[in-house]
């Protein structure tokens, strides 16, 4: 399955490359006026073209030119459709089987196990943090893919022209840094929001569950404020993780905004290069940014979501210390007469003197015995 | 506030509007070997630039055209951010609200009530739905901020070039009806999701809770075999829902692609345009794919959100009617000697018998009484 997976992805990445690459011969052979004998005879790229283009009998024409940008970039779309499908089919089936394998876990669980976990813990294990191990394995698989399509692109770039692709990468580098040095809080905010998250599902379920026993005690207002406070934490929490998040665009943007103008003067007015080859550059470098972008936030979300996954083995670990079993050895269908104990014993697990000692009772069939 | 968000919203376009259009007075500039004299007599827009340029007494070099490129892009960028900020503390704020008045509502509701509703249902109402309300708000912000930078980049468009824009905009109008048509079993299917979402929340609440009644009973092994049932409708739901949004990609890309090769190669060799205003309206279109992308994903989420609403307002309504307040009108600070109650009668809501009649009971004070 990884191979699968690791197929689609460099495909992709090549197919998305080759088509952006397509544009540099396409704008070169407008930009000289669509005469591909000079072309030929000046730039490499289009001695390769041709002989391409001939090995298929094809002519060298604008129509078949774009015609062939058109066919590397419906190949780019059908694999990335195929790779977000199988990405979000695997992410499931993670959250499916970790669920239903955690629920059952705990349904084999001894009794007493319940008296020391809350109802509350584990069914945020079982929700939240379990959805949380399928985005980060679903992250961990977007920064892959979006690596194998960047490293493709700076191979491309280094084809059309060495200094500025060293420019380029050394400018992107660094901004990377700086954004990465920005943001490094981002992880501690990240953990700070799970936490109070699972706090306010964990109090809404308790006090929700034991209503009666609120409204008894007279605490209903001491536990709107408690709720009120901690839902104010997740609201501060969110609010301040999505300001880090937008700030990752208000820093990167400027640089990649400053990196493409600078590039644009130079190419003009240092590299003296073709308006066609500063075209395909910007193109380029346009569509690295969003990709950039997602690589940096498909990092933070695995980094995010990296916590859950302990989580979720710890409480498989502890639910699998005490697994009693679902029943018996015994089967019961149907009571004959009734329940009969004869000189039952019982003593709590901590404690020394029996509670229960030398009882003999008889339940008879059909009768409720409270 | 609102007219805050809107003037982000508009200024924000703007800026994003003109920073690209000034990519085409650059391109030509480049283009025409850096002639200023040249140009503003073969150019209008170079006319209206040289006199701008003239008022804040600055030349026209490829300097100043990029500086003012930057200045305008960064406005951009800080408009974006002020956006982004805004839309998600307002998104909390609704969300923040909604929680803790619901969960006073339902403090302040007859213990009755409670028998009617299950506590499984009240979570979901405050967790999950209440998240959704907020999104929904956010979705309703995005998609007029994305249709406002649209309609700009649109009118841009139409001063570039007026007949290539009426056939972009009917090339995307056309795609955005098929995407429509293609993608329109998204809600229904959306709705799906939610309610197999409930329905796991709502059991792994119950049955968790009631754990030992399970255990007892014998049934640990149908539950853990209806959960598995629950958790992989859930799955199959969200696969479902995930192939629809890839499916938008997949129809849409091509036929911007196709658009963009085939307004290519009409401006060379139909509307024999320069290579800076087809550059130009290249850029353009690269930049409006993912806003039409965002706009039509930002409507999906607005819909299978906007049923979360209704659920609230429900919600609301139903522990309105029975909301009991949360104490009696005398304030009880200390107990002198003891509650006493005499002669106390109490019949069931639904019940024409009484259930106690005429009780006298003494509970003194400092006892433990059961």
């Amino acid at each position: 399955m990884a191979v699968l997976y690791f197929t689609i992805a460099v495909s992709g990445a090549v197919f998305e490359g080759f088509g952006m690459a397509m544009f540099l011969p396409v704008l070169q052979f407008i930009e000289n006026g669509q005469d591909v004998a000079a072309l030929s005879q000046k730039e490499k790229i289009f001695n390769w073209l041709v002989k391409v283009f001939d090995f298929v009998h094809l002519p060298v024409t604008l129509l078949t030119l774009l015609a062939s940008v058109f066919l590397l970039m419906m190949l780019r779309i059908l694999t990335m459709y195929l790779r977000q499908v199988y990405s979000v089919w695997l992410t499931q089936e993670i959250q499916h089987s970790t669920r239903n394998n955690l629920f059952k876990k705990y349904m084999e669980a001894e009794y007493a196990f319940f008296d020391k976990v809350s109802t509350g813990s584990v069914i945020n294990l079982i929700t939240t943090e379990t959805v949380r191990v399928g985005s980060s394995f679903g992250s961990l698989f977007a920064i892959f893919s979006n690596l194998v399509v960047v490293l493709f692109y700076v191979i491309l770039l280094f084809l059309v022209s060495r200094e500025m692709t060293l420019f380029a990468v050394c400018i992107l580098g660094g901004a990377s840094a700086l954004v990465y040095f920005l943001v490094r809080h981002t992880k501690k905010i990240s953990h700070q929001t799970t936490k109070a998250n699972e706090k306010l599902s964990f109090l809404l379920v308790e006090r929700l569950s034991s209503f009666r026993i609120i409204k008894l005690s007279a605490t209903a207002a001491a536990e709107i404020d408690r709720i009120k406070t901690v839902s104010a934490r997740v609201k501060d929490h969110i609010f301040e993780m999505n300001k880090l998040n937008a700030r990752i665009d208000l820093f990167l943007e400027p640089i990649v905004v400053l990196c493409g103008i600078s590039l644009l003067y130079a190419s003009v007015n240092i590299f003296s290069m073709s308006l066609a080859q500063t075209g395909v550059f910007l193109l380029i470098l346009l569509r690295l940014l969003p990709i950039f972008k997602e690589l940096l936030r498909s990092r933070q979300t695995y980094m995010a979501c990296s916590g859950s996954l302990g989580a979720i083995c710890e409480g498989f670990e502890r639910a699998d210390k005490v697994v009693e079993g679902l029943g018996g050895t015994l089967s019961l269908d149907q009571l004959r007469n009734g329940i009969r104990f004869e000189n039952v014993s019982f003593r709590y697990p901590d404690h020394e003197e029996m509670v229960l000692s030398g009882l003999n009772v008889f339940f008879p069939q059909g009768k409720i015995t409270a």
